[in-house]
């Protein structure tokens, strides 16, 4: 086993720009700012153009391939004009650098430039003071500056080796999709605990729904308890230096602060060099699926659609919030959900993967009704299966437990009548919503789901389903690895 | 529809005895009496013989065959004195007349003579007053004075009345087989509300765990709230008038008396003959056993032992415990139970029946594990699922919702294997238990099922089997049908 020293200074000779990269990078940068201040100005615009993001701070990681410009506005100017006026001087500055580029959105529509390997964001911001924030977007330059007068060359060493190390656990990123830690949170980590081992022997020791950071100290400890309240979603709580009623971990979910928690414990205590750059996954092959789920007994469910055109974060929490329905769906009418999986590919397809008990439930269906005594209720209950309904009804009305409760016909026993009938039950992101309200999904189930692995064999559907499926965390089968050799090694 | 005074008219002709009858049963008490003291004399003792029960209190129903007999000693006797003598002297008593009998137990052992189609309960008491009750049967001569001080004849046919419409709903009875209502309870009812009729409207109104009666006023507003507490496992109290410590409700279960609350408000607004005298019972054809099971889609369980011999009491007590306790253990290893029964002749066999909704469960189970930051279990559980029992891993261990998770093997994934081999990790009744432990018990699923239905074909067995699967309460079928027949009227 590798000492921790070992291993951080393999990961970080991996993970640090050489030379060449920077000249590159910055070369780039200089020619478009140019071209950038030069159209505004034919549009007589008196812009400032900054460079933000992880090149401006010197802490991204080699090989990125993405650099952030901001175009700061005065604020005097509609919101209106600087999203028309953005727009068109990126276009045209790109254009003159001799690259190509999209639109796309964020807060404000901006542009994306490919230039020479590149992806550069150039994003119209106002220049406003912090207290003066007109959109999201205009923190940005002062989250720069922050950085920059906190960090240390070792400091973004430390960086550097956070941003691999949760990009190998797979809890990077702000967006809706991992509901991980941005890049900016990794700074103010290192910046808070000084280390990267010290960020991570300290994330050990947080509890969700309980931590709060607060690196400025602009709050006491009593005012901080009551915060705890105000940000009561969010189940880690780091207070944004540059504004103190932000929590620049709003997006981090229980989800990944659990696996990052628990990762750090097993990286301190069997450092692993493959914590920041895991095995590659193995792939699910479709003529071994079959053998996989006879082998667990239980339904496998896949609900494909179309996948609509959306920004990435409106899509994903779309996607989320349907799997949640669908999921609680299913276990409305009584099928026991096992685990679930949603994926899409964010441009043709998404899909949302369940394994159940069973496909089928039986005909016959306990349901419970109003306590003994309850007047109105009682009456209607009774009158509807003696009388109404009686045909549906198998045996009862009994009473169980001080309450009524009649065995019936179950309205539905069979998981593809139900997603293909009732799926507009659950709760849907809206355009997904009219998806299901079109019948424009298909349902897939047991041995139907081979036709879909065989459709994204090379895809990271599959590699999330054969995770899913017959997987672990790879963080945890290395730590595992590690400890079984140590054994054996003492054993010797 | 007939009105309720014509109903109540034509059951008290059916209920109530005839002169034949009084000369028949008093004739026969005054020979055994007669001979009872005679022996006692015989053996120089010198005890009183009274007449206990509803005989002696002329509330008894038409066609009764049970008598009451005590034999009071005097308190300075010991227990085993009066249990030797007792037996002996109720043994001789009986020959003398002319009958037979055997011995059975309640608090003591006594003699069941069987005269003239008669079956006398011969049961030796101490004569004491009522705050030194040695034994509790002691209790039952005050309990006889006092019913027969405050019954008047008009009360007694509304004792009567009570007495049949609880044995046609089925709640009858203080014994631990049915937990309902003793024949002293509907005496004490029509003593405190006054008439047939008004215990039916009060008993539509009291509220499980919140109705104490307290007849003869013994207590105050506030003792009687605390003293609710004291009885806290019973859902009535009604405070017995000769003790006032003790619950003579006490047997009486949320069962039967929420089924006597509701059919209780049924009969007040759909008076009918066939609450008193419900409809003979359909039974199930064994040959119909098969369609009706496969309509419901459900699965059918049946564990067979052999009856314990026990007295009644003890007997149900440990059948009902092991009811529960195997459903619980059903419950524990993921079966889902729709509806449980069991059974007994009382001799030869005991019969658990369940419905579940499937014999199978997948073989995939997900295992919820410790939380994230639990230390020491988390390392163990962590170690458990990755290293020492990894081959019984399908994947995972996962994070989710802030705790591990893992899909194992399910270690019982049939439901017969568990209940032959796990059937000992339910709670049973001691003599059950021991049944169990010697592998004496039989499991039946499904299609099996039918061969104890043909073994049972006559037996209380079938018509309870018939009634949870296809039926419902008789008596909540006649108000319905009143209902119907009322509605057609009026639309005529």
């Amino acid at each position: 086993m590798l000492g921790v020293e070992e291993v951080l200074k393999e990961v970080l000779v991996k993970v640090t720009p050489r030379r060449e990269e920077y000249e590159k990078v910055w070369s780039l940068i200089t020619r478009l700012c140019d071209k950038l201040k030069g159209v505004a100005e034919e549009h007589s615009l008196k812009i400032d153009v900054e460079v933000e993001g992880s090149v401006a701070k010197d802490t991204w990681l080699a090989g990125n391939r993405d650099i952030d410009i901001f175009m700061l506005f005065p604020k005097s100017l509609p919101e209106d004009f600087i999203r028309k006026y953005g727009l068109l001087i990126a276009r045209e500055a790109v254009k003159r650098v001799g690259g190509s580029y999209y639109e796309t959105y964020a807060y404000h529509p901006y542009i994306k430039g490919l230039i020479e390997g590149y992806e550069v964001d150039i994003v119209p911001a106002y220049r406003v003071e912090p207290h003066e924030v007109l959109t999201p977007v205009d923190r940005t330059p002062y989250h720069t500056r922050y950085v920059i007068s906190k960090l240390t060359q070792d400091m973004k060493n430390d960086v550097r080796l956070l941003k691999q190390f949760m990009k190998g656990i797979g809890v990077y990123g702000a967006e809706i999709k991992v509901g991980g830690f941005s890049g900016y949170l990794c700074e103010l980590l290192v910046i808070h605990y000084g280390s990267f081992l010290n960020v991570l022997r300290n994330a050990m020791e947080w509890r969700p729904w309980r931590t709060v950071i607060d690196i400025e100290g602009y709050y006491s400890q009593q005012e901080l308890r009551r915060l705890r309240k105000v940000f009561g979603n969010s189940p880690l709580v780091i207070i944004d230096p540059v504004d103190k009623t932000r929590n620049a971990a709003a997006a981090v979910s229980l989800q990944r602060l659990c696996e990052f928690k628990a990762a750090a414990r097993m990286f301190l205590e069997n450092p692993s060099i493959e914590f920041f750059f895991p095995p590659p996954p193995k792939l699910l092959k479709p003529e071994d699926y079959e053998r996989l789920r006879l082998r667990r007994g239980s339904t496998f469910l896949v609900i494909e659609i179309p996948c609509p055109k959306l920004p990435p974060d409106i899509l994903w929490g779309e996607v989320y919030r349907s799997l949640r329905g669908l999921r609680r769906l299913l276990e409305k009418y009584e099928f026991s959900v096992l685990s679930q999986l949603a994926w899409s590919d964010e441009k043709s397809v998404v899909l949302f993967f369940y394994e159940v008990h069973s496909d089928k439930l039986p005909v016959v269906e306990k349901h419970v009704g109003p306590p003994i005594g309850a007047g109105e209720r009682e009456e209607s209950f009774l009158r509807k299966y003696l009388i109404e309904n009686a045909e549906e009804v198998f045996a009862g009305p009994f009473i169980e437990g001080g309450s009524w409760i009649v065995f019936k016909r179950r309205k539905i026993s069979d998981l593809k009548t139900l997603l293909s009938e009732r799926s507009l039950e659950a709760k849907h992101g809206t355009h997904i919503r009219e998806i299901f309200a079109k019948k424009q999904h298909r349902v897939y189930v047991n041995e139907e789901v081979e036709e879909i692995l065989r459709r994204h064999e090379r895809d990271d559907f599959n590699v999330r389903l054969s995770q899913l499926l017959s997987g672990t965390y790879s963080w945890l089968k290395v730590a595992c690895e590690e400890v079984v050799n140590e054994e054996k090694h003492v054993g010797n």
